[in-house]
């Protein structure tokens, strides 16, 4: 039998934690305009990505990242074991069509904005487990097919309330690899050492256009059984790194915290707080998508870990399980948050 | 480092072959008129489910097939690790809302009427990495939703052409253990020895009523690296057992395999074809669906196997990779197929 890696209830603790050794990030133009934007490896200006319609845009948008995260590696696509990946879309479309032609074992995985939490849990699981020498974790989101998906399309021109998010167009890809193979000089290597998954939680919430309220109470359970399981507090890290809880989310999950008497305050941060300008970029609450978690991870987070700026952060996306059929069928929006311990060694 | 326990281009042989310790399979009332009637768990009469809309009927479906699993190993649910599921609804809503009361980690999957296999190879991965002790693979589908997702309502009440599938309405679940523990007197028991991961196979079919056609070139890819991988021939197994080819997708994979001279259509078998008669049941190709597979295995295919009828069998759930959006912008249906060696020990 193998020596058991699972620890408290709801944890992994990796024997040979897996590199990262390749990340990549491909954003569209309202994105590249952010504070991130010099950060990206490439803005796409086309929202259609040069295609006829949304979920082609995104399709291409997940593989032209997918070929950037082999490149940048200097890898190719038999380099790599499985492809881990997922997007918002019905049946996962933009990931079936994308990353097709790549021609490599695919696990489709689906935890709503979550998703790159799932697909790297499971990517370091199989680098850890002897399982893969290399695998790819990658996801997408695109703001037109989104909005097409859950609410309404862009041509209807609906109004949207303070409280809603906005979906980033971008795709996010890490190469986890049982062994380091890009340690650049005066550069950190960045390692995963461990993973808490998260469960479906439910608070009743019905609103699809505050899905931050809905993230929230899964990202607060599955922060406070990281701390449980690893038996640490929060400042065993550097940051505590929310995907796309927004301002509404961000506030509930320090409250809930709070109450547990875990104070994250001076340590938290949202991917969706930090891809947009809140005050001249009109994109109310934050961003949210797949892609939001996955390009500010690629983007700015490992390159904070690599110049050791931060050495220790717990990479927490979190996503709203809702479809459209669930909400017009006036169904709560469930939650779910996956946490990876992401550092730098 | 661990040992590597991957081989060949697309496979894992488990060090510590994982045990299936429970099977579950709960369907409706046309699947229980089919030839497998007497061995499902329990046939619900009421499509649905005692339920307001198809999505809750099919999520209370799965949530009664995972209590039916759970309780059929005198498990709770606290004694689950993780739960690896999906479905075939648009963001998989069958399994978010049927299976959160579980509380238990999950991992979403998604690889359409492939996703049994998916699931079930992630599962004895945790499991055989030692990530877990024991862990639940389930999936789900339903006629009535599925015909709403892909097609037309039915109180449209379209043609359908004699190559559409009939989606199952059923939920089947495995219990994959690191021990076994549910041995009975006179019972073989159930291990998953390996598993080949589908990539995704696009031949250039457009049709969603012909999907026998997509899937059929992912399986011949998958069986056909399997045997590569494990260099054996298809006389190591006792069944080669697809998921939903039905009878148009089935010439198809033997012809395929033919020209590679492996002839397995002495021992091929497709669930598709199992679960309905298709002389008295209307059900045109075969039946489908995420269900499909996944009741066939735990209400069929594991019992061959406890009883020693079969010793050896290669699983290969095999899914058609469209959306009604893919499908409508007039893209093609991609296969994939993942196959999972279960063996009597």
């Amino acid at each position: 039998m193998a020596k058991n890696k699972y620890i408290g209830k709801q944890s992994i603790e990796f024997g040979n934690p897996p590199y990262i050794i390749s990340e990549a990030s491909i954003v569209g133009k309202k994105e590249g305009e952010g504070p991130l934007g010099p950060l990206f490896d490439q803005i796409i200006e086309d929202p259609m990505v040069g295609k006829e319609n949304w979920e082609e845009a995104e399709s291409e948008l997940m593989k032209l990242t997918a070929q950037k995260v082999l490149s940048k590696a200097g890898l190719k696509n038999t380099d790599i074991r499985y492809l881990i990946g997922g997007d918002l879309l019905g049946q996962l479309i933009a990931t079936s069509f994308g990353i097709a032609e790549l021609n490599i074992p695919v696990f489709g995985v689906y935890g709503a904005c979550s998703t790159m939490g799932e697909a790297m849990t499971i990517g370091a699981i199989l680098v850890d487990g002897g399982f893969a020498d290399r695998v790819m974790a990658i996801t997408s989101s695109h703001f037109a097919g989104a909005e097409k998906q859950f609410r309404f399309p862009l041509d209807y021109g609906n109004q949207r309330p303070f409280s809603a998010s906005w979906t980033v167009t971008g795709s996010g890809a890490v190469i986890i690899a049982a062994k380091s193979e890009s340690k650049k000089p005066g550069e950190k290597e960045i390692v995963i050492t461990g993973v808490t998954s998260g469960k479906i939680v439910d608070y009743g919430i019905k609103d699809s256009m505050n899905m931050g309220a809905a993230m929230a109470p899964a990202a607060f359970e599955t922060i406070k059984q990281n701390f449980e399981d690893f038996n640490i507090q929060p400042d065993y890290y550097d940051k505590i790194i929310t995907g796309d809880l927004g301002y509404v989310g961000r506030n509930i999950l320090l409250e809930l915290l709070k109450e547990k008497d875990y104070d994250i305050s001076d340590r938290h941060m949202d991917c969706g707080l930090e891809i947009f300008d809140m005050n001249t970029q009109d994109t109310h609450a934050g961003g949210s998508g797949c892609g939001c978690s996955a390009v500010t991870l690629t983007a700015y987070i490992i390159k904070q870990l690599k110049q050791g700026i931060w050495n220790r952060v717990l990479f927490v996306p979190t996503g709203a399980l809702l479809s459209q059929v669930s909400f017009n069928e006036g169904n709560t929006v469930p939650g779910i948050a996956h946490a990876v311990m992401v550092e730098a060694k």
